[in-house]
C-alpha cells in the first residue's frame, strides 16, 4: 500500500499515523520529493481500510499495490480449483456445459428440455425457479413448485441441476439443487454470499452488471473466507454505453479471472448477448479465451416462452453448438 | 408497443401472431413498407413481454412506446407525493436533510452525531448497522446493537431515524426504525422490494451502480405495486469509466424522475463522490435541479472511522453546508 | 511516481532501471517487503512513459502520482484564468453567455436569433458552419458561407462569435471568428491541438464523450505548451449506459476541474441532455457547482431546424432560462 | 420510422406534419390508441433527421426501424467485401494479420522487426509516423522520416504497409502507405473521413472508445458513400468502467458487424488490453469470433520502447501467438 501525503504535511500528524501502522506489524518506507511525499507500507494490508486512511487531512491519496483478495489469489493457490458435479467438472483441463431454460414452466417442458440438451452433450441442467425480473407485473417463476419439477427432470434424465436463489428464506427449498446460483443482481448482496459460504454446496457466482474483475473476486472471498471453496465464476456481460447487445461480454475477463485466481471460470453467451444467433460465436469464443465451461440458454419453444425467449435456442439449435464447441475443445486439448 | 417484421415474413405466421394480441384486448395497426413491415399495438401493453414477441422467428425487432410501470407513473397520478416521518417532509415544495455516519459505532459517537446534525438542521439521522462492503475482511457493522444505539440517539434528539436493510431476516430489527433504507446492491433484490411493498414504512430506494433511470422506476413499482406509497427515490451516482470520483452523480436524473414520477427524489452527494469537499457543491447543484432532500455523512473523526471516513464530514463541515443548502432553498421558494 | 517490481525480480536488472531514472536526475526510495518490493520515484516525471517502464519484465505495476500536467495546473498557477471575449468573461468572480443555433442556415435565422439572444443577456452568438454529422447523408453546413453569415450576424449585434472548427484546412477561415471551438469528437485531435496553442485565438475545448478529467485537462495541455492560454473547458456530458438523456451531464467535473486547474470551465446543458426541457434545470445546477459560463443552443424554428432542433430552446424559452440564471447567479454574487 | 404522438395533439398540426413526410414520398400510417398515437413512415427514411422531427411540439418520441447506412449495409449488398493489399486478403475466407511496432523509431528497429514478423507469417507491416500521444511531452514520431523509413523496410521485405494519418494535410506524405489508419480518436473525424472517400487507397477504419456499433458503421459509411469500397474495420476496444485492462474488447462487435454489414472486420487485441499477455487469448478469441484479421504490436525491444512499450510483444512472442492463430485457422477452415 501507498500512501502519497499532502504537501507541508504536519510532521507531528505524519509520524502519529505511521506510527499507528508499524503497531499493526506494518513497515513503513518514506521518500521525500520536493513536491510529493511518498509512503511505502509494507506487509499484509488485507485489512487495513483505504478510507480511514485517505480521510486523514494530511494524506493526499492512498493506493492498493496487492490484490485486497487472499483465499480467491492464484499467487497463495497456485493450482486450479476443479468442481466436480455429478459427471460434470469445472476447471483445470475440464470444461462443464449447463444448459436449459430461463424459467422451469411445466414438467414437459422441463423434461423435453433436459432430455434434450442431455443428448446433445450438456453435463447439468438449469431452470430458474425464482426469476428477477425488471417488471413486477412479470412472470416470477413457479417458486418451490418450480423447484420440484427441476428434481423430476434430474431424476428423468440423471442430470444435476443448477438453479438461482434470490432470497436467504429460500435457503431450505434448495437442499437437493446440486449449485447454487447467485445472480447478477445479487453479486454483491453480501448478507446472501456469508450465507452460502457455509452452506457446503457448489456455487455459481455471476459478475454484476457494474462490477470490476476486483470487485467479482472480493464477493467470491466472501463466500471461500467462509469455509465453501466450490466456486464457479461465471462472466455474463457488463452494462456498457453500446445498446446492440443486451450486454457486453467482457471476454478478457476469462484470462484475467484466471491469471489472478484458481477458481474455474464460465461464460453465459445467452444473457451476454441477448441475441441467439450471437450464441455459437461467443461460446466458440470462450473457449478459444480458456473458459473452463459455458451455460446456454434452451427453451423447447423459444416464442411461447414465459421469460427471455429472445435470447433461447431451440434444442435442434443448442445442438449445433455443442458440435462447434466440442469440436473446438478438442482441438484445444480440452475434456468436455 | 410496435413490432417491426422481418422482410418476406410468412403471413400465416404474421396472422397467427395477430390474433394472439387481439385475443388480449390490443388494437393491432398494420404498415407495409418495401423493406418493412411495422405493426402497432394499442392498449394496455405493460404485461406483454418483449423478450417472448421478439424470439418469433418472423419478428426482426419490438420497441415500447409507453412506460412500463404504472402506479409511479405521473400520467397517472399528476400531483407530488410527499413523504413525511416526523417533522420531515420530502416532495412538494418541502426539502428533507438526512444525515448521519456512514455506520453506527458506538454510543458516544451516533448520540454526539445526532446533537450536532440536528443542531445544523437535519431532520432524520442516518446510521449503518448492517453494512454492505466490498471485502470480507472489513467492518460489517454492529447490527442488532447499532440499530438499538440508533434508537438511543433518536431518544436523546428527538430525530427520526433510517437504517439500511441487507436482508429481508431483519425486518424485525427494523420495526421501531423510520425509513428503511434499500441500498444500491439491493435495488434489484426483488423479494426484498416485493415484502418491502408490505411493511408499513417509507423506503428510501437508493439507484443500483448500473441501472437506467427506467429500471429504477420499475423497482419502486414493485413497492408500489405491493400497496406502500411512501417511496423516496435517491440518485446517488452511476459507474461510468472516470475515475476520478467513486461514481458519476446524474444530476439530470433529477428532473427526470420528477418529470416521469410523483415521487419525491433525494441526492446523496457523499456516496457519488467519495471526495468530502465535493459534498457542498454536489448539495447545491441538487437544490437548483428541483431534489427533494439531501443525505450527507457526518462523522465526529472521519479519520478513525470505520467505513467510508474518507468522504464524510466533520460536524463543522456539515455546518457550513448546511448554511448554504439553507440559503439556497429560500433562495428557491423551497421549505426546508 | 512509483514502480511495484515483481517478486524474485532479478537484482542486477533492477540496479540497471533504477540507474536509469537516477541519470534522468529522479531520485530512487526502495522499500522491501515479504510479497512485494515498491519503488518510489521522486522528482519531475512528467517525461516518463509509463508504458515503457511497465514494458520491464521486471516490473509488476506502475502509478503515477502526481498529474502529469503542468501548465494547467493550479498547483502551479493558483490564480483563476479569466478570458475576456468582447464584453463578455469567463472566469474568477464572471460567468459568461454563449447561446446560438447548432447551425447557421441563412442571414434571417442567424441575425434574429443573434437579436434575441442578446437582448436576453448572451455575451457571445455561437453558430455551426462546418457541422459533425454521424450521418454522410445529413445537413454538413453551410461552410466559409455560413461564417460569412456569423460576422454579418456579428456586426448587425455587436456580439463576438464563436464557431468549431472540423479541419486545421479551414483555420484561415476562422481570422474573424473570436473564439474557436473544438468539439467533443475532436478532443484528442491532437495535431488541431498543437496548431491551436500558436493560433492567438480563445479556445473553447469540449470534453471527450470518452474521456477522463485527466485525459480532458492533457488536450488543454497541449494548447496551452503551444503558448495559448486563452483556454475554456466545456462540460458537455459523457457516454454512459443511460439513454433516458444523449449523454450523461457530469456535473462533478465543474469542481474537479476548477479544483486541478485554473482554467475556466462551462456547462453545455444542450448538448448534455438532448432535450430542452432539461437545459433549465442543468443551467442552474451548473451555477451552483460553480461553473464559469454555459452555452445553450436557441433556435427561432427549431421543429424546421437542419441539425439537433429535438433539443433547441425558441427565443422565448431561452429568455426564461436566462432570467433564471441570472437571479442565480446574483445570489451567488457572480458577475453575470 | 415510428412516430409517438403526444396526448391531444393538436389535429391540424399532425395533418400539417404528416403532409410534410408525404411531400417527401414517405407513406404515413397511423394508429390510434387510448393513451397514444402512432405513425408508422415508410419509406427511404435515410435522410430524414430525427432531431428536427423530434422538436416538433406534437411529437412525444421518435424512432428509426431500419438502419440509417446503406453503402456499409449487407441487406443491399449481401456478398462479402475482400480487401487485397499485396499478398494478404481480409474477409471471405481469408484473414490478415498486420504486425509492427506502436511507432517507427529508427531504420535498425523497424528492419529487424518486419523481417522477424514476416518470417512469422504476418502480411502487413504497420508502424506509427504520427502519434496520437495523451500528453504533448510524450514522443509524438518521427513524422516523414517515420514513413520513409517503413518504405525502406518495406523495400527490404516486401511486406506492405499501414500507417495511421493524423491530419488531412498530411496525406501527400501517405502516397506510397498501402493501408491508411484511421485512429479510434480520429474515428468521427468527418473531413478526414471525407477526403478518404476519394483518396484510392484501402482504409483501417479503427472504433471510437466510446462510439456504438451503429455510430462505427456510419464512418464507414462517410468513406464508401464518397466512392471508396476498401474499408477494414478494427474493433479495438471500448471504454468501460472495468479497470483491469486499457479497453474493454467488444467481442460481440465482430458478428454483429458482420451481420450488419459486407465490410471485413479486424481485431487489435494490443490496444484493447493492454497487456501483452492478453494477446493469444484474445487473438484466438477473435478468430474463433469470425474475424477477418489482427492487428499486433510487435517490438524488438518493449521494454526501450518510445511508445506503448508495456503492451508490445517481442518478436519471440509474436511468433508463439502466431503458431496458435494459424492453427485455430486451418481449424476453422479459413486461408491465413
Amino acid at each position: 500500500m501507498i500512501i502519497i501525503l499532502k504537501q507541508n504535511a504536519d510532521e507531528g500528524k505524519v509520524r502519529t499515523l505511521l506510527q499507528g501502522f508499524e503497531a499493526q506489524g506494518l513497515a513503513c518506507h518514506r521518500s521525500d520529493g520536493e513536491h510529493t511525499s511518498i509512503v511505502g507500507l509494507v506487509g499484509d494490508t488485507s485489512r487495513v481500510d483505504l478510507e480511514s486512511v485517505r480521510a486523514n487531512d494530511i494524506v493526499e491519496d492512498v493506493k492498493r499495490v496487492s490484490e485486497p483478495y487472499k483465499a480467491a489469489n492464484r499467487k497463495f493457490h497456485p493450482d486450479d480449483t476443479v468442481v466436480s458435479v455429478g459427471e460434470a467438472r469445472f476447471g483445470g483441463l475440464h470444461f462443464g456445459v449447463i444448459a436449459g431454460p430461463c424459467s422451469v414452466e411445466s414438467e414437459e417442458q422441463i423434461v423435453a428440455v433436459a432430455k434434450a440438451v442431455k443428448a446433445s452433450g450438456a453435463g447439468l441442467l438449469r431452470g430458474g425457479a425464482f426469476k428477477p425480473r425488471t417488471s413486477p407485473y412479470a412472470f416470477q417463476g413457479l417458486h418451490a413448485e418450480g423447484l420440484e419439477l427441476l428434481l423430476l427432470a434430474k431424476k428423468e434424465t440423471g442430470l444435476p441441476i443448477v438453479s438461482e436463489i434470490m432470497d436467504l428464506s429460500h435457503l431450505d427449498l434448495f437442499r437437493d439443487v446440486d449449485i447454487i446460483q447467485v445472480g447478477a443482481r445479487n453479486m454483491q448482496n453480501f448478507e446472501m454470499l456469508k450465507a452460502l459460504g457455509h452452506c457446503g454446496k457448489p456455487i455459481l457466482l455471476k459478475r454484476g452488471l457494474a462490477n470490476t474483475i476486483e470487485e467479482f473476486l472480493m464477493s467470491a472471498e466472501y463466500i471461500l473466507a467462509g469455509g465453501n471453496e466450490q466456486v464457479i465464476l461465471c462472466e455474463r456481460g457488463i452494462h456498457t454505453f453500446e445498446t446492440a447487445t443486451r450486454n457486453t461480454l467482457d471476454i478478457s475477463a476469462i484470462p484475467l479471472l484466471k491469471h489472478h485466481s484458481h477458481l474455474p471460470v464460465i461464460v453465459d453467451p445467452s444473457h451476454a448477448a441477448g441475441i441467439p444467433w450471437l450464441v455459437e460465436p461467443l461460446a466458440k469464443a470462450a473457449v478459444a479465451a480458456g473458459a473452463d465451461g459455458v451455460m446456454i440458454e434452451v427453451h423447447n419453444n423459444p416464442k411461447a416462452a414465459l421469460c427471455d425467449g429472445a435470447q433461447s435456442l431451440t434444442p435442434a439449435q443448442f445442438d449445433g453448438v455443442m458440435r462447434k464447441v466440442k469440436a473446438q475443445l478438442a482441438f484445444e486439448g480440452r475434456e468436455g
